[in-house]
């Protein structure tokens, strides 16, 4: 089996540097062009905006009234007032209309008194010179520099150009990129069929889809081309074809990465060269940058990794900022914040790392809970709200230590969102859901630490709520114990969400007649678990001492989950047999459930939080009949009591 | 003449309540629909977008190499390698391929050595269960919830939505936006001739183009109606017609304000009711909201006032806000900060403000330059960098003061800003232009207070550059003895910028003669002066003073320009027969020039900014060749000696 070699890895900076210098020898870029103005919106302009007309063109009047010589009311006042013939020393005029000769202010028609005949009108006041005129190049003096380079065109500089009689533009050329996704096994989204994507036959193709989308975002014009073997012949000739269609730059996804039938470099350099293969940020690693020649003609082309992450990395980091280089204006960059990580970040020295993360604006600190870093995980960036950039000459990022995240949502939504961390429960995105429909200034962000994991949070003061269901093994009550033992000095409200049921996930049919905790440690049972500190593993530590069960006696054990849905997805797939979990998890996945028993998921919130507007319309949402609705029919939930305060404790006892 | 008169202004925010309240009774709305994916880009979810498939939809390799059963390799080490046979024990796999049946983890093919034959391969590392290994559900569990409806699906979003199968989200239709222009005397931009625009016959109808593309960027789709005359018929039949034609909402520009030939509100009441006739904002006050009822159906009305500045901020406070009610989400907001301004900023209690200002950030402090206030000044809106809100109870801004700014460039744009306040000229646009073509984070933000205010700022620390040709009478040099006046304490650099040419702006021809100063006093001349403190006042004064002359003799001395273009435009439209401005403004005007003297403008560079990257930056463009050969073709300057440092200041002499 063959393998490609990776170049030495390069920093993402000094491979765009390199690639950009290259480029410039050879490449003349899109160029400019000249569009109407009504074509002109978002486009970035290639050469100062010079004004061709003056705005006024002309002085006119501010106001509806009478058009005067100034000069010919000074005598006017309340005493004496002054009598103008229409049409001889004064002329009724509307707002914008031009002034008549002669005349160079505008009496408010609010100040004169018009006679019976219509034919003379009387004021009171003088008016000064220019009053309430808008004279002539008062905003805009033919000739003057409107706007310029490199500023995007939007609806206020519309106004302006069309002020100033600019009407056809010199903006940049939206630079073509052809995308071309690349693979053996990938199918078009809309042809993909369910049960060959689960056999893993075929995989979905939808990179292309999100990176066309961060092209079109950016400015550029996409060619969406077909999906290419994985063959350094067809690459080749794909490369050229796109070429030939007239792209500027052109982009392959999948293919770039340095396994046996990654064939991007071998295309690119039958075509020209490779330039960068391989970069120090994860994820993005395996991007690959170079140069090709078609039909005498130079131009960049770019290979995206498969991983979606990835892929979306790699083209903001190179594509993006080409786009940018040749609108000679900087890349679009994000807001960035300092915010504090609620756990350690650690990233490997020598790579750049984006660590993606979930943000609560907690008291005064915004804190950081991570998403998983995996660059298959799309998720992690679509629920993502910041970016954590690591540097690569660093160990990774400490808990409780300021950080820069860029921001990819606005401070104001960040504001408005709850940050609940703790036992996660498949209510959650519901009442997020909920909440925004309430009130969208609102929103429920949800972290997934286990019970325990979130009362320590909150102890720490890392979030504004945490979601518990811990059992107390002599009293058979819930979480308060724990509370009492975690939160000295947290004066929190205990208020109830649901009763659930907990047992076994299996097979539809329970093929190997799972009954109870016993059943475990059979030799033909294999068991994945759940993280120390949740709620369900307490639960199951309780269940087997109480029936004097070694754990270490049942297979799988050690393996572990952190979601009720991740346990129910882990038995779909046969890696085990079963799992504890609640009964809404295997409802959704048409999986079978043993009932272990029922269990109480509470929230934690801290009396500080009680007023909190937000905490107050969540309340209101797990009261509701709509919320009480939807969970009922999710299955295995009690939601009478949803939103009763079960206890109050003042952090002393 | 007839007039209307406004009902009683509402605030801002009851206004926009009552409409939607009232609205709310009557009107559904656009409604949802479900769209395919690949058009799904930046619309919003109507409903919680629910995942049909798991991402991974299997156990797949998440490396190149061999999958194995981990217990299998459990007595691997570098001591005891382990041989699996290919195919038996260990099957090649590449990235994203599903795991053969029994296998549950990956060996990399780095870790493995293959035989000759190929059929074996050797490890000296044992696999963990689950190694390498991309879980079915890892990153999405079919049924889970994936993002809340108000979520407007970005790049991000249709990777995940697409990876969860849903290949036809269910998201609010685009509000359909009827924008209807009135007017008799308007015309459409494409088709206005100079001549007419000059003379005042015609107006040139560009609001609905402003508008058209506001309500594109916030979701909404326009249908573009013909222009419509000031008649209370035509304009409720071109509202039937626009909601015969399914509008959801439709705008009216121009015509709702107070004046004979308003006709909106009649238009409005024959088909509905006003709610809301004139908004206690500035610029925006006459807009206009009301319900129509056409073919049975209701339909939310809005009357946006023909000044442009108003007519967009009557948009962005009432439509934008009804189009985000409409799809349950908050309208985008603007990121704010703090800034002070350099000085005060009056504002009628009673009214809101919206006052445009320019940023620049000098040591820690964001400094606000406002810009002009008129509703028709659509250049306030596309130069500004942010808008300041002043509430209704207040007098004002006071300088010196934080107050909140609501951003409309980032603020990475604004941190890359020079902020040069003093004396205006036409080289400074250019300076901008060439500054950020060579360095795009850069930019030059102008703010014109003449020569003296911009030494006051600089001393203030309110800007980072000051713009000065003050001529001392004595010595006949320039800047100098004002810097030792003014600037005590603030070390600087004084950087030649151009020796200009003033003199007197006249008609072609110079029909009245104007020779020098002296011309001035005849009763036959009519002049316009520059603002006090402008270096171009100090000279006249130095002329007059020396001719003996007393300023009170001038006709039109106390008539005040605050830029040589507008001095220039004032001459060009026989608003006065001459003024003081350099050679450049009569020359782009193309006026006649009387030369007077030659004159020194230079740069005022704090020294603790002569480091700075953009200082620096700037310095190269005002020495670069193209400066020269672009300034030296506006006429009237001689920049040879540009970017010469020509003499330091301690600040303490």
């Amino acid at each position: 089996m063959e393998r490609n070699v990776y170049l030495t890895l390069q920093r993402p900076e000094d491979a765009r540097q390199l690639w950009f210098s290259r480029l410039s020898e050879f490449v003349q870029g899109p160029g400019s062009e000249v569009v109407p103005l009504e074509k002109a919106a978002h486009r970035v302009l290639s050469q100062p905006a010079v004004a061709l007309r003056s705005s006024p063109a002309f002085h006119g009047a501010a106001m509806d009234g009478i058009a005067v010589r100034a000069e010919s009311t000074f005598s006017a006042s309340p005493r004496q007032p002054l009598t103008l013939e229409i049409d001889k020393d004064a002329f009724w005029i509307n707002t914008g209309q031009p002034l008549p000769k002669g005349c160079d202010a505008i009496i408010m028609v609010e100040d004169v008194q018009v006679d019976e005949s219509g034919k003379k009108v009387t004021t009171e006041k003088a008016a000064f010179p220019w009053q309430h005129v808008r004279k002539l190049g008062e905003d805009i003096v033919a000739t003057e520099i409107l706007l310029a380079p490199g500023v995007e065109i939007g609806a206020y500089e519309l106004g302006a150009l069309a002020a100033a009689g600019v009407l056809k533009p010199q903006v940049f050329r939206r630079a073509k990129v052809a995308v071309i996704p690349t693979g053996n096994e990938i199918v078009a989204l809309s042809k993909a069929k369910d049960e060959d994507l689960e056999s893993g036959r075929v995989l979905p193709e939808f990179n292309s889809l999100v990176l066309s989308t961060l092209i079109r975002d950016a400015g550029g014009e996409v060619d969406e081309r077909p999906i290419t073997p994985d063959d350094p012949d067809a690459l080749s000739q794909a490369i050229c074809a796109a070429a030939s269609d007239g792209a500027d730059v052109v982009v392959l996804i999948a293919g770039s990465s340095a396994g046996s039938r990654d064939f991007t470099a071998e295309a690119i350099r039958r075509l020209g060269e490779v330039l960068v293969h391989g970069v120090a940020v994860m994820p993005g690693k395996p991007a690959m940058l170079g140069l090709v020649k078609v039909d005498g003609r130079t131009l960049p082309v770019m290979g995206a990794p498969g991983y979606p992450v990835s892929a979306i990395i790699a083209v903001e980091e190179f594509l993006l900022p080409l786009l940018a280089f040749w609108q000679k204006r900087r890349p679009k960059t994000r807001e960035s914040v300092d915010v504090v990580a609620c756990t350690p970040l650690p990233s490997r020295p020598g790579m750049e790392e984006r660590i993606r993360v979930r943000l609560g604006i907690v008291g005064e600190t915004c804190f950081a809970v991570p998403l998983p870093r995996g660059a298959g995980t799309v998720t992690s960036l679509s629920r993502a709200d910041a970016i954590i950039p690591v540097a690569r000459d660093c160990e990774g990022v400490d808990a409780g230590v300021p950080v820069r995240a860029e921001l990819l949502r606005s401070r104001s939504q960040i504001a408005g969102s709850l940050l609940i961390i703790g036992s996660h429960d498949n209510t959650l995105e519901l009442i997020d859901s909920l909440l925004r429909q309430v009130e969208p200034r609102f929103s429920l962000t949800s972290a997934h630490v286990g019970s325990l994991g979130g009362l320590l949070a909150l102890k720490r003061g890392q979030c504004h709520l945490a979601g518990s269901h811990l059992l107390d093994e002599e009293s058979g009550i819930y979480n308060r114990s724990a509370i009492r033992e975690h939160l000295k000095g947290v004066p929190v409200m205990l208020v109830h969400l649901a009763q659930r049921e907990q047992g076994f996930v299996v097979m539809p049919g329970n093929p190997k007649g799972i009954k109870d905790v016993s059943d475990l440690v059979r030799d033909d049972v294999s068991f994945i678990n759940r993280q120390r500190g949740s709620g369900t593993r307490v639960l199951l530590e309780y269940e087997l001492k109480r029936k004097g069960i070694r754990p270490e006696k049942i297979r799988g054990y050690r393996d572990e989950e952190y979601t009720h849905m991740n346990v129910a997805a882990a038995v779909l797939s046969g890696r085990a047999d079963t799992g504890l979990g609640v009964r809404a998890a295997a409802f959704a996945l048409h999986l079978d459930f043993v009932p272990l028993g029922t269990e109480e998921y509470d929230l934690v919130i801290p009396k500080a939080f009680a007023e909190d507007e937000r905490i107050q319309t969540l309340l209101t949402v797990i009261r509701s009949q709509v919320f009480r609705e939807k969970v009922t029919a999710m299955g295995g939930y009690d939601v009478s009591r949803s939103g009763e305060i079960l206890w109050t404790y003042d952090g002393q006892e």
